[in-house]
């Protein structure tokens, strides 16, 4: 391939007819380090956070596995048409160590490391950990951006308010989120939605709070065409977080997870929703709850690897140089 | 939520923001023990006997493994607008001890015990056990309906004659039903069939006995609003006994069964078909088939708990007093 | 059931109400061995070699894991209306010993045995092994019948040049039967593709070695049936060779192989388009890259053995006799 | 058996030779629940507390795994020449609820509930949960007994200060009870110790808060008995509590717990040790770390209820009524 | 090697410097089926029954197990020093297929089919299936050599009287045996006892049968070379049969059984007792109890193979023709 | 602790009470990388090839599971008294990349890398990889050393000649390795030998070489004390590489392995043995054939990082500078 300028091209994983794929330190897609590259246009940041769960805890060795199952991404994207790790700088920026003790102080180390991150012109790819971190690094991202728009795919509502009287759990980052502020309510969307709830009011406080609901079935039954049509048209410019909970998949596809429902999305619906949103403003994305001790032969991390690697495509592309033209 | 009405409401799962759901005993959905309430609307007992298997046996430890999986079932069903726990009582009424060395015998228990279960006001919810444990189970419902009709979802027919010379085995209870008229066999029809069989007369017969036939195959092409249409049409306002072996499950869906055939239907059909038939007159159903040995991160096994708990939603709605009103 | 003639019946797997599945040597489908039979019509031959994977190996105990989840087919196909191992003969042929350690001669050493199998009026149903296998096959097939149309249903291309100087690798048999002239370039399929890929030019070259693409989202979106008129077309009345890289299907649906991607076809669909493909003339098939290291209760072998089944049942159906007529 | 007096003999698990023992709620051993007997001699309680662990969690789901194993104990021990469940009164007290996002609050919880079942004549046999629990058992234990001589089967030493700042984690609990006085430390053992350490300065501080150490290696060099004999002599006639974290067994005899080492005890010398300490006063005990997502075939599950079995039955013997005399 | 003698020697596995382990049919050690060799001195057969288990089913794939697992053996048995393969004919008999629905009629089968490959001058090794299968074996044995000697490892004791009314059971057979008058009541040994009883009853009868034991515990305690030592004494020159219970290894040896229990032998110790009885005259053997469905890695399957593969060393060395000489 | 200097102290991992040791990539133990400390008195090298494999294929995964493993190894290994990552300076040099479709040029690859590695004042611990891998770097440490005295953990002798005509595999090393004279043969054992051979000549040829065997069941009747002696002995003052193919191991030890033989060592065993060693004069080493697709929760790995782990104790304090005393 030729580089889209004349410039220095960013530092991209070594590809050639004589990679192992399997061999070398596994960072994400095998980028360079953060620190290899000092700044970076998309860094991916692991958060092995996993003390806000309610249910199988595990999702600490989630970023990690995710990074062993990207070993085996390669550097162009067909189905956007785009080269992720040629068109701007991706690099892994390792993993943020959150007190597992404490979730308060957790929550609290894991915004100032995003804030750290975000002071440079860069968007994050952030590999959970348990949905908990998804707080923080909103509030981070609203530091920046103002109330982002949320496209939210997940089993679960996650807008509870306490659980054992905490604020800050795997179930309760986008009340919080809503409360403080930091997301526009005018764009705030789940989509996989499924399975029973501790009640009527679970969907009420949540449509109050500003959510739109596309549920699992309604991807089967509308097709994923129809659901980007009304996401672009609800998301529109605004600048955009997506947050999956990879419990959004079938337990079929994500079999490594902690609160698992039947009944859920397709890896291929939720890949092709996410390629469908390429042209919406993707400012940080997350991919949580991973459960490797949970899985079988990585295929929750293969497909966690891939919904990670369409975002940074997105990503990529939109921190990409003037200069650069779409081939 | 307020219950439905000023009388005494159901004993139900406690449910708060302080309740660890891996906690306490696994009863069906945390739910109170028959013994406690006496008498239940809707009781959930399990029969753990695989003695009718022809390929891999396991199933008697399927229910306590959908019991186990269905703690993180909650109170509210968002899909039918159900508190299926609260509406009226249901109740886990333990198993039922059949003699694992003689089959003949085995069905003579699970038959008594049915009729001991169903002398009150009560539907059943039979968490398997292999699918032998239908045929007892229809006949005790026949006994308090007469002849019903049966929706089964299967990957296989079962309505072989014999096997080895047995006439109660996994593969034959709908012939032997049709046989002793305990069916209505205007309204008899498999859904999710697939995969190869003994011989063309394997249909033809079925045919014969009354059955009609959606293969998965056909869930897939016609979607599951159509599939419906035509159930909701042939089952009508009859008695219904649904009958659910979880391997008409894709094993991707179910790897934890006995008798895998590839090409199955995905959860999330299966789930909308139940909830497209809530109208129905369900009055006992069964899932069967479970088999935990080969299942992983226990996928089978929630997506079982998930079909029984919408069983169970349309049962206890259909059986909760008549001054309930829909909210 | 009746047999279709009055000559001599092939002779086809023990099936009776007294013939145990799990007991016995697992020939596939627990039919006789070609030694048995001294010739077949359709040979089922396994090539357990995988040393040419880049990622995963473990293949070369596919071919037997595909046997034992052979062991539940039964002998009449409904979806085709056949009896694939009474319509013609139908056996076991072993498996092909190639050298381990020594890629060229292994794929020279595959040849040599396919050509002896194809000596008599026999066609081949392949159970890999890695896909570095269809080279030897198309070879084989190719000096029996000419340049003949490829289905290739896979994640991947498998039309790469080289990889660490190896011209013969999993990931390359289709470039080099495209030079070799083995394949009629005017009907060449890839079916299932998805997922990064090394470059752009990875495609340009596809295209230009002749091959069309549909992907796995183009099977979602557009359903089977276009996809089956689509392929009808293409292939017309050409010799057809289907090879079925298992990593075509989703890992769920397939974890036991060696490069899975996120997105893939379900097992239902790959069966309906290969029974909808029934009247192509099919000459010779495999199904490759079933590694049981990484499968979970066979699921991925009996998603194979279902596959194979179905090639099998259309090649024995065309290799009946031709007073054969169907019932 | 006949009962050894001819008063109302305890209520035991129903065995005979019509039981299942797969059927039926998972109490431990099957044993009635404490609810049923109003008071017991020896109460099993769970702790599905897991939040103090620093590596691996997931022994929220040890108890029940624990008790799910425990269907297979039958009455008799021939070891010890006991029937524990009949011998006093022996009942599954359930599941203490500790907030799992607030070590403090959960240990002060498992204490209370602790105190509440120790308020009657009752030896406590706790099935974990991480090791954090230790502390707070031991806190209510000493208060009935006063410092109690501690018998601590581990890799580890778990006498570390603090971890990220907290003070109560599986890696503390002894140091807290010898800084507490709750200890006798003049009978502090760790049996089974191993691997790695962060200094020499851990052994020096675990040697001055008073700990011998008898490593897995001594064990294997100095066989059983000599440990046994060892053991009894610095344990004497004082109250004793036996700590059994699960990882003093090698990672072969219990794959599934959080932190594994190499070199570790097998399950025989364990239970044999136990059982030579069956004359010492056994006040109450605990089997923590089973973290079932690594287990496999439930072997550390089925382990550690051969552990708890033997404990049970030490303090179910030294609890049978004076009238009671050994056969 | 040379051959012991002049004459046409025994068909032995193919082997070579260009075999491939992994490759054809999966007869117990690559050997010969018996329908090519007519005649064997030894025959493995294989008995796929597992009706008559009491806790975990699955041992009907058992046989296959062991026999995928045995492809690794190799010729030369370097503990006996003895080619087993080679020194008289062994050969694979397949398998016996008994009815699963009925365990009276199996138990005739199995003792029908025995009979008939005892009429030559054959000794069996089989493979099982569950230890039901004990019983038909030794009644077909005892026709042909008069009351034999046992030699019985197992956890468990296998002398119940009757469950669920049921004589005919895994845990029976041994009681039968002792009462039809078929064993040598005065050399009847368990090796590897452990874990709790269902009354001090079971030992008592077991002892009035006339076992001994060796518990598991003291294999430990003793070594294996005591234990050798008292166990040929006790055998003298009988004629014996060995029953292996694969449950007589510990969970960590032995995870895939039915009845695992914790503090069992190692497969060293097991094998190393079996070596040093090659001078007993074992006139028959069984391997029974594995369950694959519970195994990892095939761990049980290849203990169980080299259990095997040293019985069938000892029976080959013994019918090895008078003018063979030991080297 | 305090350095053993008042020198610039070796970059050791972070290790405080803030740590999270499942955070961070998996260099080996969380060491530096050999790059960022430019040379190292102890290189950790990892070897991803596994073509040399006869039977399961796999182990070009094995080191970097045993470097996930590694992440929970602590800084201060009381059975040696060492900091193995402060006495001198050990880091993780990556991997080798080997061609994995020859051989032989991968022979050459891994030579040239160790021969670079070598070139300063540095010992090689190796993690594999397949047992091919100690031919080139026996060959590059006898460039250094002279010919090495060789002590040989493995259940299989690995002097093979040639298999399927390859000279170079993974059983054939140490026979090549004495015909280069690259061998010390007066100091050649083999420990944990077991299980069948291909003949007797086998250990014929062996002996010739000069290996001397202590085979696994030997290890158990004489103590791990009298092995030690004996191989100190044999050891004497030579320099000594050690290769510990992980299969010495019981399969109950280390399931994730490509060719099991029951009856092994336990990891109790061999590490107190290597521990035993730690005078002798280790100049290199290495851990081989770890494949994890067989493992189960890591215990494969986990035993083999620390086997690693001691070796490199060994060779730090070895490698420690002159003033550096044992404390």
């Amino acid at each position: 391939m030729t580089f889209p300028n004349d410039k220095t091209p960013p530092v991209a994983p070594e590809e050639s007819e004589r990679t192992l794929r399997f061999a070398g330190l596994p960072t994400f897609g095998r980028l360079p380090r953060l620190e290899e590259v000092k700044e970076a246009n998309v860094a991916v940041v692991g958060v092995p956070f996993d003390s806000g769960v309610s249910y199988r805890p595990g999702a600490r060795f989630g970023g990690n596995a995710i990074r062993e199952a990207s070993r085996m991404l390669r550097p162009y994207n067909p189905s956007q048409d785009v080269y992720p790790f040629h068109y701007s700088q991706v690099a892994d920026a390792g993993d943020i160590s959150a007190n597992p003790f404490n979730i308060n102080e957790a929550v609290e180390t894991i915004e100032a490391a995003a804030d750290g991150l975000l002071a440079t012109d860069t968007r994050l790819m952030t590999l959970g950990g348990d949905h908990t971190i998804a707080l923080p690094l909103l509030r981070s991202v609203a530091k920046k951006y103002g109330p982002v728009a949320l496209l939210h795919f997940d089993a679960h509502l996650d807008t509870w308010d306490t659980y054992f009287g905490a604020e800050y759990t795997h179930g309760t980052p986008f009340r919080r989120a809503v409360e403080e502020g930091i997301l526009d309510t005018s764009a705030l969307s789940h989509v996989g939605t499924r399975g029973p709830l501790y009640g009527k009011q679970d969907l009420e406080d949540d449509e109050k709070l500003g959510f739109g609901i596309v549920t699992s079935a309604d991807v089967m039954r509308r097709g994923v065409d129809e659901v980007i049509d009304q996401l672009r048209q609800r998301i529109g410019d605004r600048p955009l977080y997506i947050s999956v909970d990879i419990d959004v998949l079938d337990p079929a596809h994500a079999p490594g997870t902690g609160t698992p429902e039947a009944g859920g999305m397709t890896s291929r619906e939720l890949l092709e929703i996410i390629r469908g949103l390429s042209e919406c403003r993707l400012v940080s994305a997350d991919v949580v709850e991973v459960a490797p001790a949970y899985d079988h032969a990585d295929i929750t991390a293969v497909a966690a690897s891939h919904v990670a690697y369409e975002m940074v495509s997105i990503m990529s592309k939109q921190m990409a140089p003037a200069y650069w033209s779409k081939p």
